[in-house]
């Protein structure tokens, strides 16, 4: 059985992917502040308006008009997707708690099923986890967004913190449990004080892929995977 | 005194287990995300189902259809089972906590009775035991389901997700010692980045098995257990 | 002045013990899931029958039935002994909290009393002390248990459970100090992958005892502890 | 698209941020006690009245009068700008929690919009947070500040306090998520005894800067980092 | 100025403390299960019994008898000295907190103030006050306690026992501050699976000691350092 | 400018801070039991004296006598110095926790401002602290102490307990961020059974000082710094 697949824009992650994501999954991307993970969701969606596909992307960590600017850092300019509709950027305020839980339980359901996105991401999932109060409101947040998301058919992406004593191990230790796949971002120092980010495919339900550990760079032109490098 | 085993359909395996899990056992399947825990658990139904015995999945993981496609990945199509009904496949929500919980308690032990399967698959009891608010609630739960899924007498196989910082332990700590037995998926990682699952049997009650921790690789058949190499 | 001693039906743990547990020790068998408490259990009740001794089996983890079954694969057939009310063996169901509570309050005590037992095992101390609600419960119910059996004057073995991180401690981290002796079985994983299991007295009251980390075997007839090899 | 920087009088570090910090960018320098951070904020400070610039220190761990005191050990001499109106000097004091919670969420916004400020240094920010009493009023009271600070148009220096047990984590391990960017300070301890300081750019958004650790000396003169050199 | 000594009845210890412990000084002994405490104990309050002077023993691990019986298996015989009333043997019940608590709160201080006893021992301070059930009653019990043995002017022994990972610091992480002095036992264990004990003074106010870690053997007749000997 | 500097009375010590603590800074001196934090405190006091300075000595760990007697044994003799009202003692009880916070609250001011003292030691911090009971009391009266200290104008020595876990963080992991310098003594074992000690300034505000660790010795004099060996 053939499967279709969503290509994420790192060329060499696509090749660790066997093609890229299942379309459909739900996936997230984990690692700690730094690695990178603002850039991977910009740098997925760009590749998706690229290709055609529309997008949403929901941010917590900058506004609308730093996310601008950050894409123009790397040559991707969402200016014109944004005014042609096949790109919405929706802006969440952790500041206000609960206006910020009101809106993902009830406008941006709507809003996300609506606008009937390709590609969906989310950055942070932690940071909106994080205004839950309960563990079990995190729990039901999160297992609720979960399932909304998985219901629009989009392949999403979730970026989320890792634990300050575990960077393979997601900030509530659930995503990744019940995400579709696991992409995880790491620090590696060596003995001299230089620094490499390294990247590896974790999990990835429903398809063969590689589990090696690759080293990777943030370019004027964002995230480039060097399959043939080793780490340290 | 002769004993009864059923075979885990990956051949590796079973010579580590000098035949198979003896029958009427309930034991766990340990591991990190991206382990191969829900691979282990559909092989280990379907490999009954070859075997002409019937089967229950209990997945709260992914739905029926992803279930059935990620078995078609592997070359295990279960639809024409489930439409000979000789294997039931249950979709347990824990997005609606309450409705899975009350599930649980009366409607699933009266199927599970009434359909007298004898191979029982739940992918995963960590997150069913998640659902459970209190650390009562969720001792009592595990120990409740322990006991109605041993009164079957269905072999059991029970995934369990490990802590984040340790990765020989369940979730809840409790499953490992209540289980008649152990299997733990293990990931390892080399210097050089490269990745490696390996498998080993911890506990295995009323058996003499092999202690020893092998290699195994995902391919496009499932898990392949190589009995004759070493890790590391 | 000499000591009577009970020996455990393992050689070479005798040896280690220069002769065997101080008669009417309350000792612990402390060690992680799959390192032979059980098997060590029903060793030391058979060793006792064996000797014309009678003996209570208190157990929480598998039925009597199963108890039974187990003996058989270990070439030790308890069940004449049970006729012959040499034997009691006594099943604790932790999926009723309350009632085993209540149980061990109150049935437990007479029965034991009026048996009359020259050796108790309990398995496990852990999995009967997880079934107290709050810290105070727990050590109340281990201070007045432990108590109730050094009052009958029989030789008793409690098998404990150890803490995920640290094998060396018992879940409740309370029976150690109170128990009269401590034996503990280990896991030792080597780099090729190969695991062996090992033994050692870290504590026993009022004898002099080797302090040795040895290596011991599940064979087809128990527990065998082999004195004169080192570990790793 | 050309970024305007901000130079953080730190020579050596501006290099390794390829010219400075991105305007506009609100950042942590995390480090734990005796690292230097009162010592760096100062320098912020100090460099942006010597480019005319106006500034904000705002200050928990020392007052008015040791900072100055402070400043002249580094031949900084602060009371002109203070004199000036260039430079202005809060004093908030953690022996009185509830006033100081009260003058930042009404007095100080209100001071820190009519001031116009350039740049603003808050030492400690951790300090800041302890001052809030439950989890909630922590997080809601970072988001609160983090917010205001933006909307100022200010480039802001927040010094964070470590963890006791990760020295790159901060007190309350959500600072480096929110920040734009993350500069940490360490100490790192010879076999021999001697201990050096040491300097990385673990985050800034929106520019490719350097990941390498530096070492550091804190002269007569402030913060310098040797860009050549290596530590360890 | 010349200081009162009293020796521990163990000589190479003696050495070790430049003559023995400062009269009057309430000093703890603390090791983990196994390391030999209530064996220093008994040494303890043996040597003062030889040396002519009066002591209290106060246990909570074993009862009167079992003490008495693990005197003689060292060769100490306590009950003549116990019939001439030189040595009073206390025994308190942990399985009755409340009772234990409040003796420990009326009736004890009488009866040690009322025997004038040169030697205390109170064997173990940790199971004592694991009977409060609060960290506050617990501080308030400990501060009280020592106060009340410190108004006798006997110099006491307080044996403890040591957090699971962490086998240098007490259970309560108090006892070591308030104590006048602190000797730690400890386990060492080789590669080869060989244990040995070792003895060590961190800490004993007003006198000049070793800070070495000397290994020691519990032979047929107590404790016996070897001062000249090496750990590892 | 130049600074005036306040001699400890250890002379490695103060070649290490460049001529000594800078006169009104409130430092803490931090470290195990058994490190010697009692001896420098003294020490500091002591020094004063002899430069004809007056001094507060507040102890919650000794009495009054035993004070007295332990100065002796380094050959200080402070009764003298009492006598003549330029040292006073103050003894704090922690076995009454409400009196004693009372005292620091109301009397304790009062005392130390009409006393006019050069040099304060609080021996130690960490005890008086544990008589708040809640966090946030911890946390203000730490702060409402370090302020009443700073505002006498003297120069203050609190003495702070480490965390048992991690020998370089206080107790309540705070005074070491409020303290304007902070001297770490620290316990280091080699592999044959020798410890040493050794001390390390981590902090010290507005002076250039030394970050070595060096070791140093407690003899008949007190502490002697070696300021020219190195440790491990």
């Amino acid at each position: 059985m053939s499967m279709e697949k969503v290509k994420t824009g790192i060329d060499g992650l696509d090749v660790m992917l066997n093609g890229g994501i299942p379309k459909g999954h739900a996936f997230t991307v984990m690692g700690a502040f730094g690695t990178g993970k603002t850039t991977f969701s910009l740098q997925y969606i760009w590749e998706g308006l690229q290709q055609g596909e529309s997008g949403i992307f929901i941010t917590l960590e900058e506004d609308k008009n730093a996310m601008i600017e950050t894409g123009l850092s790397y040559g991707w300019d969402f200016r014109k997707y944004i005014e042609d509709e096949q790109l919405a950027v929706e802006k969440l305020t952790p500041a206000d708690a609960e206006a910020t839980i009101q809106k993902i339980k009830s406008d941006l359901p709507k809003f996300i099923k609506n606008f009937d996105a390709e590609r969906i991401a989310i950055d942070s999932i932690s940071l909106l986890n994080m205004l839950a109060e309960t563990p079990r409101e995190k729990r039901d947040q999160l297992f609720a967004l979960s399932k909304m998301i998985k219901d629009t058919g989009a392949t999403a992406l979730l970026t989320a913190e890792v634990k300050d004593d575990n960077p393979e191990s997601s900030r509530d230790g659930l995503i990744e449990y019940t995400a579709d796949g696991v992409i995880l971002l790491r620090y590696n120092e060596t003995k001299t004080g230089e620094v490499q980010l390294s990247i590896q495919v974790k999990k990835m339900r429903r398809i063969n892929h590689s589990r090696e550990i690759k080293p990777f760079v943030i370019t004027d032109h964002g995230i480039d995977v060097q399959v043939d490098g080793t780490v340290f």
